[in-house]
């Protein structure tokens, strides 16, 4: 596995042209991210995920997380780096400043995991599901919730996860059964007696961080069946006291790890709380309104798994392009000179490579784009907010596909040598899978555009989005085509369509919109650099944008039949004549 | 991971429709293949991969092959299996009668291979491999080659392998460096002493079969440089004396085997020839002529790689759709019975499904349209002959490509169960990614089609098969747009594109023309069903063949534009640039 170059420059032309950063910093809120800071993280953290994260990406391939008496083991250097990760101040980006964070954009953030990421996905989804648990306490803890375990999030000190799926529940989180029964006295009243069974639990048992603060759905008694009936616990792995120190350990386990395709660095744990009838937990924000509390970090959340999608192409794309340089194999063809050359040289082979490029650079154009809206929406911008609403299922969706494609095309670039696992570049495809997979998969984010998001406004978040696309698409046919394709799309999905017929075509219009504003950003980040912005880009920008605009939009075009032909043949045979 | 159910009736329509087995068995040399039969062949073959292939295909990715003390072991049941393939004759089907085949057409010869790869995709590759080397033999080995080797190989009792690539010479097969010396005295007099190290030898070395079959291309002394220098030579494990039996062990060996991605239970060795100067081998053909030897069994090994995607689709599909009819997660949307369903019931699970079916069986339509055309090929029908020439690298590379893209939708069907290897999925998955790149990668076998294919007969053999759909589309304007679309760009490709611009446009080429030529064959089949064949596909046949015609279709033609785009953008930029 070649070694992680961070692609500095690009991000920080994203950061600047796609989430306006400059703009952002103009809020009194976000001042402090003035250029030479945005600079210093965005160097900073890319060198630190390239010395620290990246070394330990291959042996947590082939090592993975264990489980051992009980205890989830990572190989020799896990510790050593998140340590090093957590002094370095890193997880602290954009949290709250008065729980230690330093407050920054959320488009920061997403550089932090863009880079740890790219280093080492299946470690770096430590601290992406902290992430998620700061954020669920910052907006329903309560005060004394938040002083009590926020600053040792914040720092990195502890973790945090997510314990949403069970069994019988999974997208259909409404079905979980776990049950949360109130203690009437003693030590814990006040509190709740958690007991059931979660399972994927990302990073659900570890000795990286001195304790884990589980946040976990849950019944109460007597709670209305389905989502209405879903409140949300925090059960510490160590009790803490009140002086913050750490107490007995609670009743909860680590039963078994998955066996996955990959990220196998990252223990997906099967958790049982209560075996013992003594797990306590306490509730955060309303009873019964967990699932509401889940969606407000449910935005964030899917945008960094869209993230990964990005970091897996880019690590990808570098593997490629190292490979192609070096490996030396036939004569161009139709050459006078018989010498052989090496791949990157081959007319198809280049197209793989640009094709791999463009398709991430349009990705990371696409997320930091959602979040600069995002930041907007946090700084009270209404209509970014919403329009932030619409671009997070395009990223979480198109940009994990593209994580899949451009690493499964870098294991072809490779030849055999990428089918065999010491290369390297299996690891990425094998681990970019999981990401269309979780955080709802991308069906459900379709799913979530053609209903909920086209809805929004009576459709007007999504026509100003589109119309903006086509305003500046000027000269650029094929993006002008695509948007356009997109806007009679979402017209019929909201007349003549069926809530089947949107369903049946909501994968691909999810796709030709992300493919739409990918291409209009890359657009604005060629126009960008043609006035003089990112001089080293200067050279290659213009060509990945011209294959993005000229080859990928209107391969996109070519989903058009597929997202209004609505519902009706995929009904036309029962279930058990199409599985006959 | 669910039983494999064999797909019968279809691949009986396959056969009767696409490959026209009843016009071939009016021929004298394949009079034997009568409807009953092939009937009788395709059940039996399915029946024997369901119960002896198909159990050991999880067992075979978990534990894999294994080198011990230079011996190969397979995980228990492999031998038993193997036995049981021989004893039922299976290997026979399409060898020579002379040599105990049953002389039946190429047709069949990949229904077996359908069966056992969709079973067992790792473990079909040792007979696979031994189809290879037994037309070797048959087109080039002498008369006493024949008699001493073919027998053996054709029942089974000994295996075969085909030893092209080592470490510098992939892809440029030219490069390779392994030497043969003529033997001037002794035992071995008129043999050659094969020195050299060979990679990616499928089932190189194994103990199912009582003697292996190496079949080496290697250098003579004073042979000129490339590809005309190379020389084919047989290699035996054991010698095999005048009266055929056993002797001592030829002086080669296993160095190692591979670690890979998939296709776990398949040694793909590294072997070693004449580590003590003692390894004996005999010249196949002509000196300097072994490439041309490989050629000729390099059309027909590459059909059967393209049906190893039709085999891993199937596969695939049948779990997909057992998981999806199973797993009951979430009420229908906008139902008014609040009540979860199947998934199957969900619309963008039926989509997926249905593109999974419609993909296999487009692939599978394409896979025996372009056996029959070998068939008749080889009966002395030049015009089908050419037909398959073309038809090769678009059974292939896209017949590969749908196992990957089919495989990856059955893993995002079972949701978090598709990440988790007990699961199945994920192996399918795994399992499907070697097909694009061994027998020529993807993007060599679109060079062949846009260089030697597209030439025949001054463009006259794409252009019949392209008039051939035109005239046949009818009432299918995506169909019959696609074709004209192809048409278009083969035009272009002879005419005003130069060799680059022609590379660079190969591989949305050749998809659009795979696409164009299945979409074809499908409503061929559509139009049998609707004449009476088949009742008990009478249901759902119909409805993939509109999902292809409606939805793949118009996508394929969305890749014109990367078709027709030039290599300009490609070489826009140094190698060095590009990867910077």
């Amino acid at each position: 596995m070649t070694p992680y170059t961070p692609p500095t420059q690009d991000q920080l032309l994203a950061i600047r042209v796609n989430a306006g950063i400059d703009e952002l910093a103009q809020s009194e809120r976000f001042a402090a991210a003035e250029p030479d800071l945005v600079e210093a993280i965005v160097e900073g953290v890319g060198q630190f995920a390239a010395g620290e994260f990246a070394p330990l990406n291959r042996i947590g391939d082939l090592e993975g997380a264990k489980l051992e008496n009980g205890v989830v083991r990572l190989p020799d250097g896990f510790a050593e780096a998140y340590a090093a990760y957590v002094e370095q101040g890193w997880n602290a980006i954009a949290s709250p400043v008065e729980f230690g964070g330093q407050g920054l954009p959320f488009t920061l953030a997403c550089n932090v995991l863009e880079n740890l990421g790219s280093a080492n996905m299946a470690f770096n989804l430590l601290p992406m599901l902290s992430v998620g648990a700061i954020e669920a306490l910052e907006h329903h803890g309560s005060d004394a919730q938040k002083a009590k375990y926020l600053p040792d999030l914040v720092s990195g000190k502890w973790s945090g996860t997510m314990n949403l799926t069970e069994p019988q529940a999974g997208s259909d989180v409404g079905a979980l059964r776990a049950t949360a029964t109130p203690i009437e006295q003693g030590e814990h009243a006040g509190k709740y007696l958690i007991q059931g069974q979660k399972i994927y639990i990302t990073w659900g048992e570890h000795e990286l961080a001195e304790n884990i603060v589980h946040l976990v759905l849950a019944r109460l008694p007597d709670a209305p069946e389905g989502t209405r009936g879903i409140s949300l616990f925090l059960v510490p792995k160590y009790h803490v006291k009140d002086d913050g120190s750490l107490g007995p350990k609670n009743d909860l386990r680590c039963v078994s790890l998955e066996h996955k395709l990959g990220i196998n660095a990252s223990p997906t744990c099967v958790m049982s709380y209560g075996d013992n009838g003594e797990c306590v937990g306490e509730l955060v924000g309303e009873p019964n309104r967990g699932l509401m509390a889940m969606f407000t970090m449910m935005n964030n959340a899917r945008i960094n798994v869209g993230n990964q999608g990005v970091q897996i192409g880019e690590r990808a794309t570098q593997q490629a392009l190292a490979y192609a340089r070096d490996r030396v194999q036939s004569a161009r063809a139709g050459s006078p000179d018989k010498s052989p050359v090496a791949i990157i040289e081959h007319p198809d082979v280049r197209r793989m490579l640009l094709r791999m490029k463009a398709l991430t650079e349009g990705a990371r154009a696409l997320l930091y784009y959602c979040a600069g809206q995002v930041d907007r929406g946090t700084l009270g911008n209404l209509a970014a907010g919403q329009r932030a609403e619409v671009l997070v299922p395009l990223v979480k969706a198109w940009g994990t596909d593209v994580g899949v494609e451009v690493s499964g095309i870098g294991v072809q670039v490779h030849g055999g040598m990428g089918f065999i696992e010491e290369t390297g570049a299996a690891q990425h495809w094998r681990d970019s899978k999981i990401a269309p997979i979780y955080e709802g998969t991308n069906g459900i984010q379709a799913a979530d555009l053609v209903t909920r998001k086209l809805g929004l406004e009576q459709g007007g978040v999504v026509e100003a989005l589109i119309a903006d696309i086509i305003r500046d698409a000027g000269e650029e046919p094929a993006l002008r085509a695509l948007a356009e394709d997109c806007r009679a799309i979402a017209t019929w999905m909201a007349s003549e369509a069926s809530l089947d017929d949107r369903l049946a075509g909501s994968v691909p219009f999810c796709t030709m919109l992300a493919v739409a504003v990918a291409g209009w950003q890359l657009a604005k980040q060629a126009q960008a650099i043609a006035a003089g912005a990112a001089p080293t880009l200067a050279a290659t920008k213009p060509v990945t944008t011209r294959f993005f605009l000229d080859r990928i939009v209107p391969e996109a075009s070519g989903l058009k039949t597929s997202a209004t032909a609505g519902a009706g043949l995929l009904y036309s045979l029962s279930a058990e004549a199409l599985a006959s």
